[in-house]
């Protein structure tokens, strides 16, 4: 085994380590796409590197090929026709079962520096990743570069910290000693090693493939087991190339690059069905919606199931001692790539009494409007809304938006496309806003994703706090903001939906959004309510993807040392 | 909150956290039954207390309370007439979690020190509980009061520290600067917090009641879940104690004692399955049979499950050089508690070719008569007998045996009964030692709870190992146990079978058994083969019963001391 990569990222480790403790900020990738740092030429190295994949074949070397799909239709509305690998499950599993043997009797610091050397390779390759994250998901380039760049690759990096911490946890060895009479002792060398579950299947996502998937396949590969990817057939690219990369990887380290494998579809022929209930999956990561979420939960029972699924996300808005730059933080956050984040917000409940502001109260219309305001201010400047806007990722979710405008409430706001002057023909959607009542539970108590927001006239803050926690107890939700100027409203709406399991931001002003979930410090989902069963990253996240097992054998009583 | 009881046992705790990490032999509680350590007249007192509750009816202030059943009867052939409640589910799941709301609030070390003084106030009691276990679960009394009680509460504090370990792996709270611009950062406060699942249910069993619960419980109960008591029906005294003290202890502390309830029910009305996929349960530790564990498992799947199921322990048996210490430890693994351990061995893979000795060769037949002589010497003393084989907790394991000798392979070692001079109404039964030929898979490959014991005939060592493991893999397995003098058999058995998920003992000799299983040494189940999901205790089994959600605000940036 060598340790040369685990050496040589070593630093990064530690630092790593050290941050997950603290959870203050830290991050190992940097997250701006400047030349200085990674290259002069690296942003026109990235285009030309992902233009060379156009109407070409990815993945020949995988085993099992029985044919090839070109799935993917980039948001913003440009041919790529790259071709991805269909493969064939009885002879994919045997391969990554095969290339597993090695790789789990591989030491804790090979296993652990092979993927810091994964991540390092997919860190220096960010421009041409986010143009691959940017034309499947149809996140702005800033966010394509960031989300599927850097942020994701310290997710991944996270999910191996927290592997090699739970995998150093116990010693290697010991030994035991125990006294059974008077006379005699009884002593036992210990050895334990680290078996894994076996293979893990990881489900990919159409709008964050890297960011939600490097957390459970980098988890799964740093506990020894093989992995498998099956990306969403909307989004292929960022996670073929990432499986391209650690290929390389494992076949320069010596090891069967079978140990992560690609595994494609098409929604005319799914696959996951049938993968994930394989006997010899032990682990499966989903990151998507609530059907087929529940549907995996349920019937791959034979598998440890990680699950980041959909939710609704609320904002209370009870006050705020700075209007415009309260409506411009929630703006931003509904119009953020369209609304399809995971930890957009949907529901927006204001008391029908109004809010405080510096001036006096502003009634329940009046903040509603200052929010439309806000919104069509960001959406006003046709390149500021191409970045942040980004593309709608499918039809559906346009279809959706559609639908939503006359399934209920009073539109405040209607959705229309913006001009993208770059590429004419991106599939592009504003922010529909809706204005509703409390009791219109059918409109609003379900999760509509993709840019939808419903402005919920409640009785009270009270009211809007217990609604924003309910429905997360029983939809779901993974984020929540409140503004308001009273401390005990805060501390009570922080309680209440902490309680629900929703990570909660108080009063956010400037340039963070409730949003965002940074590695090392934020619990990405809580597992406490039905938006999914995981967190990223804590030790539950990944201490269950091996364990640890003994053998001990008798030895001679250790020498005590006398005192002299 | 009062961290009274925290500071009174925080050494204890403190020497738990470092054993666990160590893995060095340690224990919190003597399992030497002494007067010396427990009190001159603990024995005497923990007989009356125990008899005390005969004829009555115990946990009268259980909350729903629908009737009484008297379901247990003691192998040991005394009456006890105890009764216990059953209740109303739709009473005491709101009851339960109406208790939850303050523990879940209490902090860390109230939490901690609350189950740090339960578990004290039952070693008190151990002797006391060794009679509720030796007359519930058959065990003799060196193991009800060892097994029962010491071993039993080590396990749970075990649990204990492990939860502690994992809650404060987080920071409350944390700072987090990020620099957004040149000129410009953004710092948050964030506050972490636990968040439980919320009804924790322990489903016990006949056997170690105690032993096998309390990780759960304890694991459960310190992580902030109001936990759940469902006893099996034949063995509901010792945790219907448990459940008393604790209860006692949390009322002390200002709690609502419905932390911890009892409910109880009987083979003719059981309950388990309506309560285990109860919406509000979101926890469920199992011990018992694969039957219904696969049941659990596959259908609470509202809910975190942990299992403990059943297996088939192996030994390998390949070469010694002290046939006597070998075949008389093996002896004693086979008779320990009538082979009603879940790490008991039931099958021996011996080659034909026979084993290696100081003496030479012994042929398989002379080998095979060996450990059938080692057993008969066992259970040749009547008090030696009844001591280490106990009694047999249910009829249906009688009949198990008797079937058991009629259904394949021939029979080298009839089980019978033993005279118990103090219990002449015990029910007994001595192991049933068949022969086998590795052919025979119905016989030997499936798991024949209680005292019966195949030794398997194979074409070599190879395919001892090669058997070994794959029945473990295919039906489970605890434990196994090889002996030979060739290292390089000896590795590649360890090898063959930790890979199968299998705890494996090397050349045990003296006083330790294969059996065994040592609290912050000896990881229990591996959860990497269908003997269960869970491992005792690692990360995996306390970290998902909770999480860590947080609440951020914005504050002014840090100040940067100055360098001067």
């Amino acid at each position: 085994m060598t340790h040369t990569w685990f050496e040589a990222h070593r630093e990064t480790l530690d630092a790593a380590l050290a941050a997950s403790e603290s959870r203050g900020y830290w991050s190992a990738y940097p997250e701006v796409p400047s030349g200085r740092i990674y290259g002069e030429d690296a942003k026109k190295d990235g285009i030309v590197a992902w233009k060379s994949r156009f109407g070409t074949q990815m993945g020949s070397d995988q085993p099992g090929i029985t044919g090839w799909v070109d799935t993917e239709r980039s948001p913003y509305g440009i041919e790529t026709g790259i071709e991805y690998p269909t493969v064939d499950l009885d002879v994919v599993l045997p391969a990554a079962a095969a290339a597993a043997d090695a790789w789990k009797h591989a030491d804790i610091e090979t296993r652990t520096g092979v993927c810091l050397e994964i991540l390092h390779r997919i860190n220096r390759r960010s421009f041409e990743m986010a143009f691959a994250v940017m034309h499947t998901t149809g996140q702005g380039f800033m966010m394509a570069f960031q989300a599927g760049g850097p942020h994701a690759q310290d997710r991944g990096l996270e999910a191996v910290t927290y592997g090699y911490r739970e995998m150093t946890r116990c010693p290697a060895s010991a030994t035991w000693t125990k006294r059974v009479s008077k006379t005699d002792t009884i002593t036992l060398e210990k050895t334990w090693r680290i078996v894994p579950r076996g293979i893990a299947v990881t489900v990919g996502c159409s709008t964050f493939p890297t960011w939600n998937g490097y957390p459970g396949i980098f988890a799964s590969l740093v506990t020894g087991n093989a992995v498998i990817v099956k990306p969403h057939p909307g989004a292929v690219l960022p996670l073929a190339l990432t499986v391209e990369i650690a290929r390389e990887v494992f076949a320069e380290a010596g090891f069967d690059p079978n140990v992560m494998t690609l595994a494609c579809d098409s929604s005319e022929a799914p696959i996951a069905q049938d993968l994930v209930v394989r006997p010899e999956v032990g682990l499966v990561d989903f990151t998507g919606g609530n059907v087929f979420g529940d549907w995996i939960e349920s019937n791959a029972t034979q598998a440890r199931v990680y699950t980041e699924k959909a939710g609704v996300n609320s904002i209370v808005l009870d006050g705020t001692d700075d209007l415009r730059g309260t409506t411009g933080n929630i703006a931003f956050s509904l119009c953020l790539y369209s609304g399809q984040m995971c930890t957009t917000p949907q529901n927006i409940y204001i008391p029908e009494t109004g809010i405080t502001t510096p001036d006096g109260v502003l009634s329940f219309d009046d903040t509603a409007a200052a929010i439309v305001k806000a919104v069509d201010w960001f959406v006003s400047d046709p390149a500021r809304a191409a970045e942040v806007l980004g593309a709608v990722q499918s039809e559906a979710t346009l279809d959706r938006v559609g639908a939503a405008a006359s399934a209920g409430g009073t539109v405040l706001r209607d959705s229309g496309s913006v001009e993208n002057e770059r590429f004419p023909n991106a599939r592009t959607a504003t922010p529909l806003i809706l204005k509703v009542d409390a009791s219109d539970v059918d409109v609003y108590q379900r999760e509509i994703f993709g840019p939808v927001v419903c402005i919920v006239r409640t009785a009270s803050t009270d009211e809007s706090i217990q609604l924003a926690a309910s429905t997360a107890r029983t939809r779901g939700g993974l984020t929540a903001a409140v503004w308001s100027t009273d401390g005990d409203v805060l501390d009570q709406a922080a309680d209440a939906l902490t309680d629900a399991g929703v990570s909660t931001s108080c009063n956010l002003a400037g340039q963070i959004w409730m949003n965002q979930s940074a590695a090392f410090s934020d619990y990405h989902g809580s597992g406490v309510n039905p938006a999914g069963n995981a967190s990223l990253c804590d030790a539950a996240f990944v201490a269950d993807r091996f364990r640890f097992v003994a053998s001990r054998v008798p030895v001679a009583a250790p020498v005590e040392e006398s005192v002299t």
